[in-house]
């Protein structure tokens, strides 16, 4: 069971550049192209005469054609031309609303009708196309772990400390545990913040004589220095939006400055279901300081660390089967309180979609 | 359900020479061997022992030997020896019957007591054997498509426009939708005759200054020339039959020259089920003209044909599943005529073959 | 179905030495390590907090620490540390009973209350810690055959004439179809004797010119020559116990020496099943004679020889599918006599069990 009500990532906006991309999301096997003028489309990844998969065709004009036969499709899935006839079937290519927003195409796999409705898609994804950050995308296909694994790996960092010791976590992460509702920034605290379907949690620590070496890292290479010794100022704000979207904000700066003159980097990460256990994991790293060349080791971390996290999603997925964690009745720790409020979050968007209409089938 | 009461190909015949050869034939596994007296023979491919393939074992004159324990089944699957023990199983390894014709090795894999009616071998697959005629084999083993996908594709010409262009596919493929009964060449027409379980087209294109760059390598390589620049005459007579045969004969010559003088290609197909979903596909490519030199060229040039059409097929596949395509409600194009009426001759022939006696099972 | 309440090989010792070690048992994934003081304990592979495999994370003292979030259990399963909180959920990781003998590390499956007794464990097993003996471990992971499908395979040694012509297979093999009860070695005889859960059968060959190339070798090397050419005298003891465990003592020397002044090679084997239709090979070859030189031959040959069996296993198992070959109502050979009375002890062992307890399900 998908929640289908709402915009997910379907592509970064250079995948279309050479052709249409097949994708399967939410289960269903689907086609995005880009037409000559530029409008973007997803139809279901499936000719209706003999069942071919659009995406190994190609763009013509303002048309998708066929690679088997040659039949054209417009954007709306319509037949406008079946070669050697001049009748054309009145049937149509289901079709999926989609939008280019925050330097993302996104699609709608629900009710079309509410569509219309872009306030799913989280403004904390903005930065991508914000004049003054710069940065890079990276996706990885077909993870095999469900969404709802992957969105609570991001959101919860206190496994930062056991897995990716190297990078973002030292022991600042703990502070993760010693939470108290608020929005402010406090040392040594982390306050969060709880809306309908966003979470908001904010962490400091001043003064870090250790801690993640990227933090220092950040501090380093904002101060054009080969390695920055002294203790260090973070600030981390994290946005969480329903059902799978996260954004880190960091803020990095020598100890005792001023937080508005740190070095921020902006790592963004949206999870869109391909099946029911498995998943594309798009992530995008922004930064407001450096040059274009910081944008490669960025990106290229971000992208080592997903790898440290795949093979355990991975497994823990092969431990869980299709059964759904919670039919194993895990145990909770402490430090589980804010994924286990996205999740009720997310279960309470797909009841109240049931509730509204039956499950979409295709 | 697969029609069983049929000749199929099983194997080309130097498949054989090294041994025992293990193949999967309309869902059953099949080992095919020849004897040293030269006897082909195909059986059910597990030692009734211990169920291990006999294609893993070799032959000992005129018996098969399993790997494993060592015994030993003439070409109609009976014990002849066990090691070690006089008495031998009253039991048969279950066998089919096996006929070489017009260069390939074919089982039958339905009743056996209608096996003596050679009928559905079709004539028109006989230029392996043909004095005149010289050419080569190759075949892809296992293609993750129903033999019907494979079928329709061969049959149906208008694909190779789109799939094809830079070798049988161009714009003299159209006459194709330009379809009347027939059995006449006639310039920028397709005429077309139907029997009991075979279909017959035939196309004419004279004048061509473009179309399909095989056509015009035929005239040159009939001249001897490196590119013949002029007009080319082509005639294409293709033939069908249950439950999975085509034959492409090419002619093509100079504009204006006599058919009687054009070379000839002849390309053949043969598709044998595997599973519901999988297929093996046979093909050969033998010609009138040239030297032995060509045939390497010609036999590639069909293999790499084939590797366009089988990304296409096995992602139809995939698409439709394990339902087959009619659950799906495909919507017809004017050019489906041909393959459409292949399929309703197999239909028939299944139905009246369950109206006799219900599936073989195994 | 599993035999439960029996001792399983679980891994060689040295395979716990660089930390956890994920394996599945018996369709349970299983993490087994032994802690800094040297404590082997097996748990079930799985955090009950998020699922993960315990076999990712790390031994940390006396404990696991799980590679996702750092939770510590003791080598019994309970928690022991949770990151960042006083309160220990009480709940237990499911342990299963380990015992370090004769060389590997052994896991118990079935009721814990049962484990004590070590009966299980076949003493013909011990040669690894044998003062006079040495030699070296091997094993495959994974096999794609059913337990008892390996097991018919290393004691029913007929089959070595056909599959291992080139060591162990010569015509002695055909004397183990000789048979009669006894406990003797008599030349050109097999004689067996059938206890409650272990079969024993001995087999003598004495002035072979010619026979298995690898018990000339025995000799060869054993006389320190590069070929001795005499003729060979060979005795052969082999003892199985139920479940799965195989021993083959070998003894080989010049014709007309004494049985005693023989060199000796044990080649043991113990298979544990992984699922139903998978299994772990283990296998250890040791000698007393000849340095240590000679070990690495011994075991690279062993695990040839097992190469040439996996095919077959492997083909024979995907041959039977799911079903159990019993239900495929194989044909039997006069040589099956030992095999089917190993498989007749397993499955009365089996039904004993079910007839006491329910079977046990995870």
């Amino acid at each position: 069971m998908f929640i289908r009500n709402t915009w997910y990532v379907a592509a970064e906006p250079q995948e279309l550049d050479s052709g249409p991309l097949g994708r399967t999301i939410l289960s269903t096997p689907i086609v995005l192209f880009r037409t000559e003028s530029g409008q973007v489309s997803a139809l279901e990844n499936r000719c209706p005469h003999r069942m071919v998969p659009l995406s190994l065709g190609k763009v013509v004009g303002e048309h998708i054609q066929c690679g088997y036969h040659g039949a054209q499709f417009d954007a709306q899935g319509s037949f406008k031309l079946v070669p050697g006839q001049t009748s054309l079937p009145n049937v149509c290519v289901r079709s999926f609303p989609t939008v280019v927003k925050h330097g993302y195409i996104w699609i709608w796999m629900g009710d079309p009708e509410q569509a219309t409705d872009l306030s799913s898609i989280p403004d904390f994804m903005y930065r991508g196309d914000h004049p003054e950050w710069d940065g890079g995308y990276g996706h990885f296909e077909s993870i095999q772990a469900a969404y709802s694994l992957i969105n609570d790996n991001l959101f919860d960092i206190t496994h930062a400390e056991y897995v990716h010791p190297g990078s973002f976590g030292g022991e600042e992460m703990r502070i993760y545990r010693r939470s108290e509702p608020g929005i402010d920034f406090i040392d040594q605290k982390m306050t969060y913040d709880i809306q309908e379907r966003e979470i908001t949690f904010r962490l400091r620590s001043l003064g870090m004589e250790h801690g993640g070496p990227f933090y220092r890292w950040m501090v380093s290479t904002g101060m054009g220095v080969e390695h920055y010794s002294g203790k260090v100022d973070l600030d981390m704000r994290v946005d969480w939006g329903a059902p799978s979207f996260t954004s880190f904000l960091l803020n990095a700066r020598p100890h005792g400055e001023q937080a508005d003159r740190g070095v921020q980097v902006c790592n963004m990460h949206a999870i869109t279901p391909e099946t029911e256990a498995s998943s594309h994991y798009f992530y995008r790293s922004v930064k407001n300081y450096g040059g274009q060349e910081l944008v490669g080791p960025f990106i290229q971390g971000v992208r080592a660390i997903f790898e440290q996290d795949k093979p355990i999603l991975e497994a823990q997925q092969k431990n869980i089967g299709t059964q759904g964690i919670a039919a194993m009745r895990p145990v909770s720790f402490a430090g589980d309180l804010l994924f286990q409020k996205a999740r009720a979050i997310n279960e309470a968007l797909l009841e109240a979609e049931q509730a509204l209409a039956p499950a979409v089938t295709l």
